[in-house]
């Protein structure tokens, strides 16, 4: 068995609170721009939802090739008479839609990251594009060493070109490389390309009343709690 | 006039001494293979004058696209027998062929680059390979943003491609991207394409005998003795 080189990590829900970030957000939003008290938690799950869709509609060639920000503003732009957002400017739309350059991170992210970067060089493998990871980068302070997205396969997860595309620009074998996701069918498609896996189970994720999927697997590498647990975890690989 | 609101570097020169880093660890590579004394300034220029041969061969469809690593190790394999090299086991060649992961950074450059990150995207762009670069800085502490490199375009700097291609990534109009260079070349072409662009004067870059055209230009946007410099003029733009 090789020894782990680099770590490539899912962000939206692995690393930041999506969801929760939202949230916090609207009543700023509300005031701000004169709204009446709107269901955040639901918009917040509304706007997630249409996110798998349309990525679908990219591989199917019904939309050409998007940065997630414009799939992110397409879903938005369908939600606003929905949710009593169609009063908005269209910088109060540019700013919202921008919510997800702001997300914050769980509250281990942060020191996991920093202690994992010691050892393994450490990168984002996200659906989000390019500048939407660096402005989050810059402003939730995650050390990555390097920004690596979808964007730059014109792929998204889980398609395999991702995980073998950073494999190959970190320059390490896949079998060096530890995708790190709180989603299961992410690391199965890393799996299946030769990727090793670890699950970070996020159990609000999706707020207290989803039911997650968070059992451990026997035929994952690593199965932790927060990205410090399996900072610990790895502390002792050769 | 748009703002500036990304910094991309030139790296190699402009951030990092790759010359005297070359010659520096030269005494410890006699030491451990047991090499006679070598001319290590004389082997660092020859070893760096292949390299824009090497790209254009690439250009030119003689080579298939290559990696920086690739490049370097294929010229470095050329000047092993006038060296003096070819008595180094495969390791030690892999080890000295990555000496260019190791390049150690100008003195002005970490703080440089530390003060100008408050205030803008920084980025390098390089052809320096993805993992190199991403080396680079951990060896290095260069607190990139993200890292950018030709290999993402599978373009060499100074084709048109790889200054549209890093603007296009980080979401910025190129006028609102200002190029970091040493290089005349480099900025006259990123102009070319509509970027704004910054000289950074490195006497020193081709050895103290050599002869490097220093000249300040005015049709270029700044011209700097230095990354600190170049962060104070910086400091009071809009």
């Amino acid at each position: 068995m090789r020894a782990i080189r680099a770590l490539a990590f899912d962000v939206f829900g692995t690393v930041v609170d999506w969801r929760g970030s939202i949230i916090a957000e609207g009543p700023a939003l509300e005031r701000e721009c004169g709204l009446p008290s709107i269901d955040w938690p639901r918009f917040a799950d509304a706007w997630r939802a249409g996110y798998t869709p349309a990525m679908d509609r990219v591989r199917r060639g019904e939309l050409p090739w998007l940065k997630i920000d414009q799939l992110h503003r397409m879903i938005l732009d369908g939600l606003l008479r929905d949710f009593g957002l169609a009063g908005l400017s269209e910088a109060a739309l540019d700013h919202l839609n921008r919510v997800w350059h702001r997300l914050r991170p769980w509250p281990d992210s942060v020191p996991g990251l920093t202690r994992l970067q010691r050892r393994f060089v450490i990168t984002t493998l996200s659906n989000g594009n390019m500048s939407l990871l660096v402005n989050m980068a810059r402003n939730a302070g995650l050390p990555w060493d390097c920004v690596i997205s979808a964007e730059l396969f014109r792929h998204y997860k889980p398609d395999p070109e991702t995980y073998r595309g950073c494999a190959e620009l970190l320059d390490v074998a896949p079998g060096e490389l530890l995708m790190v996701a709180s989603h299961k069918s992410d690391l199965r498609a890393a799996k299946r390309v030769g990727l090793r896996i670890a699950f970070v189970r996020r159990p609000m994720e999706f707020g207290s009343s989803a039911t997650a999927d968070l059992k451990a697997e026997a035929d994952f590498d690593f199965n932790a709690d927060s990205i410090e647990e399996l900072a610990a975890l790895l502390s002792d690989h050769a």
